[in-house]
């Protein structure tokens, strides 16, 4: 993993005052020395907030030179008010880097229905502008200026070589909980200094969302404020076509796939990371749909974090995906044990699964139909009382 | 409540060696002293159980003389073989009432992936037999017997006068987890004396669960054994049309929803039963999706668990259940406390809110759109860690 600022980048990070946790940071300001690229994938909730409907409105596009993001505060539910406090905060980002208002994009994540508190964050603005850095210090604190509930920072990198040049790419993701179907409460940006339209930008993006943050998920609950944004300032390499641009694409989707992971597996409470494989499906969206059921029942993943091989469970929740298929062609392998075949429960050393799952972080579930050749690899955590407490405390 | 059998049924509940704790009651029997009109429905789940595809083949009819229940193991995911073992089990009741082999239906609730303990459930049928009685505490053991994980046992009745003629409908059912978007690991069964006919008792039937069972959940996992049974022995009153049959169709509602609401009132390691109010949508379709996607919300279950006036969940889970509607137009009240108007957040006494949730089992939703005139009442839970520790204990 090569985690360094793309050739052209700046970042910082610090505390101004949204968190009432004074040793945590709550900004981070990103900045390209030159107009960047820039391509988004938001959230599909109709209750969107106000950062999201702004970045929207401003991507893909060819002049980007500030990305700011707040922790603390989601600036979601807030009306007019609030779509207006996102465009001063983004034109703060902007002026205080030499560029016109509308060169920022901007996201915020934490509480909904409460309006920002815009002078800590133009004052915060200011300083980080006076602090970007290019080292591996500057780009960890903007890391940790976008966290929440995450008990650590999620960074990402590659560097690819094309047309003999070293291309990195580097992104940085948060979220722990309120991670649903479609991305949840989670912020994903992703620099590099690679060469690309604004088009193939979000074309890129796209495709590689879907099989990265698009298979996650923490509680099911879709939010209002996702964002994964992809800044590409073209310091380095030659206009990517063809397959330049699929060599692009591929470290592209393994940074993504490393963040998108990093997520559940620092899960609100969790105790395990839960893989899910689903093949034999007609097509990819019956897979997805199937993977996503499972990963989101609540008593799946109650058995996991109790060790406890109650396999039932599993299918039963495939059944109710609202995806056709045969149950008597349906096989299951729980870390690789045979539980279930051709609709029929094979015999199992119960004692010997538990203990695998028990014994470590990660678990697998291999569940295979008999309908086709489609398939999808989705990212999940147990659930466990410790999650139930953390949500039960979080406002007041 | 008149919780009595209606004419002409017997009832006996028993412990016949299915589940571990000896103190609790595990076979049910029901019987009728003549053939009875009989109308199901069932859960959606693809993967669905031997007794379900059992009754579901045997309903509507107009000959069933007993209904036998077993509770400890759901004969589910079970292949021929469970189909086999279903049969064997309806058989054994039939027989030991004197009707012939398929004048019986089966329910099974518990454990998924087992073969059902067919020694030990014959004898108890045949045990159960020998001890039906009509009185009340015959009625009762029949509804322990049903139970799993519930606390207590669940009955509700009405008396309605029809024709001169009091008319009684007394149903039973269990459930306390598993309980999903279109009934979940639920049995249900309802008993009257009046007169049907199979097809008027299926219609009925089936109109009164989407109101009732259908807009329950617990967890939203929907189960492979899901039955609401309706037997009808016509011992009372003539045969039911036009307005007769309205009058007893609204004291069937009556009995329904309360058995249906006492569902969640008893969900595992629940300290709140939610009630979810959605109106204002352009079709019932619409408002039931909303009010579901709500009511499984993880993150507004804990809110709930922690009195947390946490609003922004509850407006987002509903952004996210697929249904468009305009943002500017939604307002919420919670607990009768308006928090949300026209997409904009109202001041409110938070602490005053909280102690409202704090105080009191019954939590109030009422979430408004202003699409259209349809409704929907939705009845949940809140999700605490005790219903995590259940169920991640259940199986081993």
């Amino acid at each position: 993993m090569s985690c360094l600022l793309p050739q052209g980048f700046r970042a910082a990070g610090l505390y101004c005052g949204i968190k009432r946790d004074t040793t945590k940071l709550d900004l981070s300001l990103v900045v390209s020395d030159r107009d960047a690229v820039a391509a988004g994938v938001y959230t599909q909730n109709l209750v969107f907030a106000a950062p999201v409907q702004l970045d929207r409105s401003r991507t893909p596009c060819g002049r980007i030179r500030a990305v700011v993001t707040n922790s603390g505060n989601a600036n979601a539910c807030t009306g007019e008010r609030g779509l207006r406090d996102a465009e001063t905060m983004a034109r703060a980002a902007a002026e205080a880097v030499g560029a016109t208002g509308d060169q920022a994009l901007v996201m915020s994540t934490g509480i909904i229905g409460e309006f920002l508190p815009l002078e800590k964050i133009t004052r915060g603005i200011q300083t980080a502008a006076a602090q970007l850095g290019d080292g591996e210090s500057a780009l960890i604190d903007a890391a940790r200026g976008m966290l929440t509930t995450d008990t650590r920072h999620k960074l990402a990198g590659r560097t690819v070589s094309i047309a003999g040049q070293p291309i990195q790419i580097t992104g940085m993701c948060k979220g722990a909980a309120m991670i649903g179907p479609r991305m949840g409460t989670m912020l994903g940006l992703i620099l590099t200094d690679a060469q690309l339209t604004p088009a193939a930008a979000q074309q890129t993006l796209s495709a590689v969302v879907e099989d990265t943050f698009n298979c996650i998920s923490i509680d099911g609950h879709m939010s209002t404020n996702d964002t994964v944004l992809l800044v590409a300032n073209g310091a380095r390499g030659p206009l990517l076509e063809g397959a330049q641009r699929q060599t692009f694409q591929a470290a592209l989707h393994e940074v993504a796939a490393e963040l998108a992971k990093a997520i559940p597996a620092d899960g609100e409470g969790a105790s395990h990371l839960v893989t899910i494989d689903v093949s034999g499906c007609l097509d990819r969206a019956a897979a997805h749909q199937i993977a996503k059921t499972v990963a989101e029942s609540a008593l799946v993943k109650c058995a996991i974090a109790g060790a406890d091989p109650n396999w039932g469970r599993i299918v039963s929740a495939a059944g109710y995906a609202q995806v056709p298929f045969d149950p008597h062609k349906v096989d299951l392998f729980l870390n690789g044990h045979s539980l279930y075949q051709q609709g029929t429960p094979v015999p199992f050393d119960a004692g010997a699964v538990s203990k695998s799952i028990q014994s470590q972080r990660d678990t697998h579930i291999d569940l295979r139909f008999g309908e086709g050749s489609a398939r999808v690899r989705f990212w999940s955590t147990d659930l466990t009382a410790e999650y139930v407490r953390l949500n039960a405390d979080y406002h007041t």
